[in-house]
């Protein structure tokens, strides 16, 4: 899917005219290339065509996983992106990436006239709210055991895509952790 | 200050016709008056002319402050509103509260056609998700006697304002704690 493609489906985003009020660029990331630096200041959101990238910070010499992003969404470092500072985050085409991107400054332009951009800018905020709602209110309110079990049920590719490390490093737990849950709790699944 | 002169001095909303895009109306809450209860549908976007508003969540039986809203800013059970389920939060009047509002429908039928709208809710938005950030990061990263340093240095009118078991559930520390941290502080403030 393309951005284009991914407006035209979503009803409550209205067209003007017939083409889309920002330039749209393509370009690819090879596996394990940043996308976006820690200390960059992000210029562009992206919307992948194809692959995952990943979303980092450092805390404490540990390296945590913010979030990970599939095909036919979007994706920037959020925060470096509105206020326009240094990224705090870093962004790695997590497998070899294909996607298309719309520039910082066209989209500041596109927001002064454009009914559709302010709808798909508002909708893409909204939809990064909510997630950093759920996952802050997750880690506030749910065991590691529980977060790993609505992994399995809400993003079960993840776990086969992703290796065992990396999925400790998204859940903010120790891989031995990870391992004793998984122990724990298969068997209790097969039997349930 | 009203809804309409808040957009009017905001240089990066564009103004469409004489009138705003949506009803605005107004409303009084007495001090401790819950503005949305928790398990209430938030229906409202909120403007405070005069007054303050404190959201709280309960968790493990302790009350947590997230936010305190002044004069000049919106406020709003968010998740809530955005997504049009109960709320997990509540907002009570710190204060006797006047506000303007604006109800969620004239909201959604504004965001079909308005330029505005679209843009005042996206600005509305981002700012909601900067503070989001800000709070999650202070709290993985800094010790509560830097984050009292910080409110002392941010906010100074909440400290005088606030009684202190209040600021101490806003920092998500005990009174006891926070009395120690000023003990603490204050003489070498004055020191330094």
């Amino acid at each position: 899917m393309s951005i284009e493609q991914f407006i035209a489906e979503n009803p409550s985003f209205i067209f003007e005219g017939d083409s889309l009020p920002f330039p749209v660029h393509k370009r690819s990331f090879k596996r394990n290339e940043i996308v976006t630096g820690m200390g960059q200041t992000e210029s562009k959101v992206y919307f992948i065509i194809s692959g995952i990238a990943e979303i980092d910070i450092f805390k404490e010499g540990f390296n945590r996983i913010i979030d990970f992003y599939f095909p036919n969404s979007f994706f920037c470092a959020l925060t470096s992106f509105l206020l326009q500072k240094p990224s705090e985050a870093e962004i790695i085409a997590l497998t070899d990436l294909e996607v298309e991107y719309l520039d910082h400054a066209d989209i500041q332009k596109a927001y002064q006239t454009s009914l559709l951009a302010n709808q798909l800018g508002r909708h893409l905020i909204e939809q990064a709210y909510l997630v950093k709602f759920q996952r802050e209110k997750d880690f506030l309110t749910k065991t590691a055991d529980i977060r790993y079990l609505d992994l399995m049920k809400v993003r079960p590719e993840l776990l086969k895509l992703l290796p065992v490390h990396k999925i400790a490093e998204y859940l903010g737990i120790h891989p031995e952790s990870l391992s004793r849950i998984r122990k724990a709790i298969i068997p209790n699944i097969r039997q349930g």
